[in-house]
């Protein structure tokens, strides 16, 4: 089976190094590059698309709130357009850097409270999947399964891809369980292996009280914040690996 | 003759309204709509861009530097790629937007201490060549007559369109004469007027001395910072039109 | 009878001029100045430092949350300790321009969503009690009659100037009409003057309603955000001053 | 002797971490805290100045540009009123947060290229040595050796605390090898250490051709910016204290 992994990367910004680039690029098959709002900057920008493209990583944008000091965790609300324009900005931002580095994007998932919010709420999903079919409705959205975002989405006529994540539970209405509960992370890299081949065997959520639900997927989350989530990262791909799959980009799954 | 008239718009910021977009709208055939580092944000571009849509002027890219309090008018030193990157960076974004609002850039014109150092630093100006040449061979850029920005852009195959300024007074060697200097600054409609009038009729610019410098040009550089400055651009207009000339969208010069 | 009038100063940034200062200076007893996060930039608040003193009107520290864009004015929820420092931080930074012009402050009033949060949840009320209290246990705390941080200044041992606002209405609780509602400001002068000499007339609010709560008060808040505000303002003063009241700063109402 | 060791601290910002504060704490006497504009915010400098209270550090503002993407490192020009002002804030914002934390600053040192410009240029150090007088004429102003700004702080009347660098090597001018030079950063432990006990030895600069210009000083500025920075830092505290020197808080070097 092809399968996608994605993380978050490119979010440096100048003096200030953050992430694990470097490692999570040999890892993953899709990185979600900040678009320099509430993360990362032009050149950092422009290095990681060319750090993507030598490793064979397809590229998203990545867009969140304007918002440096709060790494565009903090819920902002938004006029309708102005929301819109904010996406648009970032979109083209990225794709500025990115075509013109050869390596042009080919998804977006929108970060931090900006996706907390469009995973929840429909009416912030509607003005994302908006701006992404103004903007390109060749680009895939990349949005978590069961999400009023994937929902949008295909409503929108979008290509969506849905995702699941590796190292955090499920709730049994198949949403993530709330970071502030314990057990809602996975830090043990066999704990996340198990998590992720059970969810590919069965094809669909396994929630932390066994129940099962059926849903189709194309990408797990990884992420790369602690040196811990690395090694579990690797530790899912290596398990994946093992297991026959193959990691590919994204564009690769939807076929 | 077709000739073309240009003005910096979109320039305000959140609560903060600066410029007189409406006015200039109306006077103007193109716009360079400020990206959002050095003024702008993306819902002013937004509504910029659709207002220039609606009044048919073309817009245009006007990349600065990241400085909002200083108006990218503090001259920065950037290595090579990030200046490259930061280009790149504000050309994605406002096309992203304008694509999306139906009414794609078709120039680009550098802002303030980067245009200064485009003009007069033949490294400068290539690099923002590059960067127009990266992003989109196509773009005309705006860059004014014996500028080595004007050089840049013809080495690197881009369309260029040579602007002349029509409050501005001219050195000997065909320069601005500098602000701090008294005279460099026509705020006097007549003065304006003939001063635009004398360089289309001879073909070149015309020193404050007198003097005269044969150079073709598309379009004429005018200002809305100050009521006064929307009266000189208006009287110009005024003045263009009354001699024959027809004011037109930047792209329809260059045939 | 002494009474303060107070409006937000300072508010300008950069290349960008906001608010109508140089009347207000003209009109109000102490002036709240925006301390450069929401509004404001460092010589701004030394001009209008200079400027105060000259037209012998008291200054307040504004503070804010850190948005430029959205002018303080995007709610933000802060861990206790981030806010207490986000606090101290701008109450540092006025003072230190204020009292090295020779004018330091004699007050504080907290800004936009900040000051509305403060109004109404009494854990951050207590927070910027708190913090005031840190910084210097003198300066007066301003803030609504009926309010959360009213309570908090109080609680803290802080002195309290408390202030009803010139230009909006009162609901039958004591709260201001949500802006949104119809009939939440005044804008006719002669309604402002009206509203103010009935609640000192009476000693208290008169709610829209015609209802009557009786509350000392020490300042009135008025506006300078369009030309109709400044007008309203002004009319406010003369109304005062020809029944026989006297604009003060607001130390002198505290005695 | 007592001698003291000053290092830059409190340069993270928000999510992204910089610098080795902890490891510093444990070698410096004195630390130079970043007011939140070329790096820092309110949280890490309320949470730097109690770690500096616990460990017994004194600190010092450590102004600079408005530059976090710059980290303050990048030459700006301003007038003398805005830089002023600019300096005035971040000496009011630092010790609002540090007296209210019951750690007050003791002296200020300027950061990055202020700092540069200050050495080099009288007219900037002027307005360095103005601005910290207007704030509080008792701040000791820490600057270089052989500096325009000591000069600026003598003739302002400041207490100056003059500085050498462990890791730097000196030009026969007395200024420092500039780093684009090889052999301008000493790496290497032992040879820190050789150089800062020669230079306490004979009182006075040794060039890196071995001449010799006395100067006293009081400080011995180390950097943390990487782990052989820091290790560099603790050699050179070691060398001191087996000298027989005692590192001391700033204000004890200067009776």
């Amino acid at each position: 089976m092809k399968i996608n992994l994605n993380a978050d990367l490119g979010e440096s910004y100048g003096p200030y190094t953050i992430g694990n680039d470097d490692a999570l690029l040999e890892i993953v098959g899709s990185a979600n590059v900040a678009c320099g709002l509430h993360g990362g900057d032009p050149l950092v920008m422009m290095q990681t698309v060319a750090k993507a493209r030598k490793t064979g990583v397809s590229i998203g944008a990545h867009p969140g709130y304007a918002d440096l000091h709060g790494f565009g965790r903090r819920p902002v609300v938004l006029p309708r357009e102005e929301l819109k324009a904010l996406i648009l900005y970032q979109l083209g931002a990225i794709t500025g850097i990115a075509s013109a580095g050869g390596h042009p994007i080919t998804h977006v998932k929108p970060h931090g409270a900006l996706n907390n919010q469009a995973c929840s709420d429909p009416a912030v999903a509607a003005i994302v999947a908006e701006a992404v079919r103004a903007f390109d409705p060749t680009l895939i959205l990349l949005a978590p399964v069961l999400s009023e975002l994937a929902m949008a989405g295909t409503s929108a006529g979008l290509p969506v891809a849905l995702e699941v994540f590796a190292d955090r539970t499920y709730q049994t209405d198949g949403q993530l369980t709330k970071r502030s509960e314990p057990g809602s992370v996975l830090r043990d890299a066999k704990a996340a292996q198990d998590h992720v081949l059970q969810m590919i065997d069965r094809g669909g959520i396994v929630t932390r009280e066994g129940a099962f639900i059926p849903t189709p997927f194309h990408s797990i989350c990884v992420h790369g914040d602690e040196p811990t989530s690395v090694d579990v990262a690797r530790a899912v791909a290596t398990a994946l690996r093992d297991a026959g799959h193959e990691i590919v980009p994204l564009p690769k799954t939807m076929t």
